[in-house]
């Protein structure tokens, strides 16, 4: 199994444990956490694929189906062992995030796309599953958290193996430094309080 | 017209119903109610087709989009005449869900799919129309209403229909299967109370 | 460079615009600009090209992800500038919803579609953008903005399109009229308060 397709499933199965998790908070039951582990651990790639034309990854290969409902079984019966859900959410959702990113901008590199799509695509597929999740459970989204680096994470990820590649790096070494770059940034925002200067001239008026 | 195709008009149409109903509780006007009619209606088996790289129905078939704004006009006019919207939201859903799992889990099966991707194209097709409309509505989805049978009525459905069909019944008699069960699960939850166990441990905590 | 292609570069760079304003009212930094100018921006036209099965126009042609970013940091640098941001998020929306309607129309028309596809393709393209923005960032959407004509103003324009063409007009002349339409309808609901009558029976009870 090569490294792009182990960080793909990776990425699925950590992004369906946050999605458990969440569905924990609302307190819903195990078939509930089942739909909230899918939607959050397969709407980043199921986003990626249908807008490159390509078959969702889910269907092609029913593994991803059974690795989503593992992890949502498996939080449904030890989610009350964490001291920390919230906690929890935001590490794993971190660790997705790397995976997920390298795997959409790794795939759209190989379907030989141009820079300013493989940059796109490492975004849309990175952040589109943990989006849906919290839209759909009502919780603030993770990728408009003010004063946290969370897009700039994907971006900066994508562009580092953009770059590695055109320094000649092999798929499998640009697709692992696109995970550590999205993670090590994302950690700093997370840990140390990294951060972009925001807007702030203003605050709304309404 | 075969079953399959007949619950899938029904599906849309009673989705329709639901989603002009919501319009009436936002008071919006007669476009407003087309555009949530449409949305409700079409959304689950649009998501199916673009999943399933097959042109979307209302695209192939105009019929749709004179039923849905038919839908929308209707409930127009006669919406005052409810005594309460809101059950008659809850139950129009219901039934709606049932032919739309039907046609989802039926159109997967028919084109060959395996099992995992037929359960999940019920799931979606039944569950997308519905959550869409709730989402932009901003109501609560009725998909992640705690101590209710949602999405796992559009599973158990789908289930009874790949089992019958691996027993040797036809495509018509399964869907008919699939709608029955979905239908009567989701019934049985809403007057008797019928639920899972939901994940209660401990609440969040933020 | 045809009119048509004209009014949806000019409909996918104001409508970024406006997801960036919103982006300054949320307090993000320019990544974040850049997120929801992007998903604004682009989110119609995606759609319309999925459904229609086409290639996503920004896959196709990088250029619009080059306008995006460039409408990202315009206005993270001058947003400050402006004396109602709101204001101007519902003007700028306004002449986006008819660019857009626009080439949504004439991109159906071009392909042959039938009169009612046409007509929601003007409505999908016009309203996907300005929607995904608000629900993502959390504000009240301008869809369903209760008393004010909306939907309404890109189903009028597109209307406007598929009747010019049956007369004869040229594609040009067509999407000149439909962006026209859509505009002065937006307009004068905004400031001579143009409305259709709301559905009023009763409001909610819950």
């Amino acid at each position: 199994m090569s490294l792009l397709v182990l960080l793909d499933y990776a990425a699925v199965l950590v992004f369906a444990l946050t999605g458990a998790l969440v569905a924990s908070r609302a307190q819903l039951d195990i078939v509930g956490f089942a739909f909230l582990a899918g939607l959050t651990g397969l709407g980043g790639g199921t986003l990626r694929d249908t807008l490159l034309n390509r078959t969702p990854i889910w269907i092609a290969d029913q593994t991803y189906l059974a690795v989503v409902t593992g992890a949502a079984v498996l939080v449904f019966f030890t989610a009350h062992l964490l001291e920390s859900r919230m906690r929890a959410i935001l590490w794993l959702d971190a660790l997705a995030l790397g995976g997920a990113v390298a795997a959409g901008a790794g795939v759209a590199q190989g379907l030989g796309q141009p820079v300013g799509v493989v940059l796109v695509m490492g975004i849309a597929t990175g952040c589109a599953g943990g989006l849906a999740r919290d839209v759909v459970a009502n919780e603030l989204p993770l990728v408009l958290k003010q004063g946290e680096l969370y897009v700039t994470c994907a971006l900066a990820g994508s562009l580092a193996g953009v770059l590695a590649t055109r320094a000649g790096a092999s798929p499998a070494l640009s697709a692992g430094l696109v995970a550590l770059v999205t993670i090590g940034l994302r950690a700093g925002s997370l840990t140390l309080g990294w951060r972009l200067p925001v807007y702030r001239p203003r605050p709304p008026r309404q």
